[in-house]
């Protein structure tokens, strides 16, 4: 989903038309983008806006939300293009097609939402061999039916390369969600899970020698096969957490998403960082991979002390504190500290599109 | 949306694990393909199915629609790829903006509901200008706008090409659909305004010449800015029509998707065809464009003699019987005869996407 406000100044957003400046996609980045878009959709707003939209949630967190007559609804979309999200010679077909909904789920978990109803849209190269895409729709057909939900539809056009784009729909477990918007000062950050296995399982799919199949296994798939915390969203809910969003940018990126809509700073402790021990003892970057690496679809989340503590019992799967979410003036929104509390400098990461055009991991 | 079923043998669609011979999607075709992905649903949904998914239309109509607690809910997603559904020399970014989302709309408006929410995917090259993005942006929510639709959220992807997949929600008036799966013996078959308009400007955008710049615009404004019958197709429910498709794929083609899934035979009476005026003097193949060049977003619908005629009374648009749904045995689904009742041959037509790789329009 769209993941970014504010890029472009709020003068030029609300507008009623805004002179954009000559520039390429390529100056103007993902988030740019993004604003650009949401811009165009503020503008018609302030002039007519039919009430009985109801509008929970709209361009700026995992999913959109709206109210529907005894429910909140979630949709939410994804895109994976071939050579910018997957190598056909790498990945298999039955992955691409769990990974494809799998990121989706992951942004309803990302609202503790229960995923209902999914829609597939395949643009695909006619020379492609009809047994892969048998692989792929049996692949997708079966992560959804593990969280109960029905693909009912979608699309499939010709095209020169591979663009699947999914779309989810699903509904909040009452009247409560996890929004990005909602962190305040004083709360801890945790994490569920462990970070850096996805970046790390790229590495490797890039040429880094790993020798143990066993270990080889745990990093494709958690590359190629994530699951999404769709109950351990729920569960947060339930135990009133209200702010989380996915790991799918990196860990300091997708904070930082959570800082910027929450306009709060954010201050993470490195060593309490969970790094899963195969990526602690066989990549020497481990913390930029845990920090930046993204696409490890665990979740983020704030909340005081207590229902951290609570949240912890509830749920099946490791749980870290990692920082706290502050006013304290930092360098930057996320701050990373050592073990001393003395700031470390880094570059920033996560993926953006159209910068570069690659994803941005540095960090040193 | 996915619009064919039945290609594969119900055995093959059934069976727990099917063996696909080693074809290319050129060969299955698109329809064959939307198959394939039917039949993995077809076969996870035998073996277990939740039933609080009240799927009330899945997979073969025109949008996919499922019980809410008040209401029908109705969902549906199309996408648009460069170089096979538009060429960005001759589209203008706010002409793709308003089709991209027009095409959805007209699904929505071919099972009379109410569109409400719409989700954007953008697949982009990075060369691409903002300036046009915008554009594009700027119609896509003027368009959403005139019909009370909310653009909710999307996706931003790099990709070599230009892909763009918009998934709309919404919900139908009371307890009523339009489907393609109830037409009966003995209904006449209605089409609202005129048809061959579009196929007939592409024509034109591909060097047909045509001098009178209004003639030029009216040709230009069909193919690109085609606009959804949402109203209409709300009007056809009040007055008591229940079977309807919009015309994208051609008028022979979508009635033959009426047929096929209504288990009946069509005849069509050429002469009765009403094609737009500007076609039947620009274009000496008009009755070709009218019947298999698709991409009007008419709707096509069938109701016995008595509702057509209310029909036609509260709708503010030209309506016009073109045929009757039969039981007689005819050499093809869709029969088309000429004035005397003869059957004239054609080739089937409309678009199918993967064989050949582009539209068969043949008609003799």
């Amino acid at each position: 989903m769209f993941s970014h406000l504010q890029y472009l100044p709020a003068s030029m957003l609300n507008k009623a038309s805004v002179i954009i400046p000559a520039v390429k996609l390529s100056e103007l980045g993902e988030f740019g983008l993004i604003d650009l878009i949401h811009g165009s959709i503020v503008r018609y707003e302030n002039s007519r806006q039919p009430p009985w939209q109801k509008v929970l949630v709209g361009i700026g967190d995992d999913a959109a939300a709206w109210q529907s007559d005894n429910h909140i609804q979630l949709a939410t979309t994804d895109t994976l293009v071939e050579d910018i999200h997957f190598d056909l010679d790498v990945i298999h077909w039955e992955e691409l097609g769990w990974k494809a909904l799998a990121v989706n789920l992951s942004d309803i978990a990302a609202m503790g939402g229960i995923p209902k109803y999914a829609l597939l849209s395949l643009a695909l190269p006619d020379k492609l061999e009809v047994e892969d895409i048998a692989k792929f729709a049996d692949a997708m057909v079966h992560l959804a039916g593990e969280f109960g939900v029905a693909v009912i539809g979608g699309n499939v056009a010709i095209a020169p390369n591979v663009v699947i784009t999914v779309t989810v729909i699903g509904c909040s477990r009452g009247e409560a969600m996890l929004k990005r918007s909602t962190a305040s000062s004083g709360e801890q950050i945790a994490v569920t899970g462990y970070l850096g296995l996805s970046a790390a399982g790229l590495e490797m799919l890039k040429g880094k020698p790993i020798s143990d199949p066993e270990k080889i296994n745990i990093l494709r798939q958690a590359h190629f096969k994530p699951m999404p915390k769709i109950r351990e969203g729920q569960i947060l809910i339930e135990q009133g957490v209200r702010t989380a969003i996915d790991i799918s940018d990196g860990l300091i990126a997708d904070l930082d998403h959570i800082c910027e809509s929450s306009k709060v700073n954010a201050k993470v402790r490195i060593e309490q960082v969970p790094v899963h021990p195969v990526v602690a003892a066989n990549f020497p970057n481990y913390q930029e991979l845990a920090l930046c690496g993204g696409e490890d679809y665990e979740l983020l989340f704030t909340a005081d002390e207590a229902t951290i503590a609570q949240a912890r019992q509830a749920l099946n799967c490791p749980v870290t504190v990692i920082g706290d979410i502050t006013e304290e003036k930092l360098p930057t929104r996320v701050a990373v500290v050592d073990s001393k509390g003395n700031i470390i400098p880094y570059k920033r990461g996560g993926w953006e599109h159209f910068k570069n055009g690659v994803p941005e991991t540095k960090f040193a």
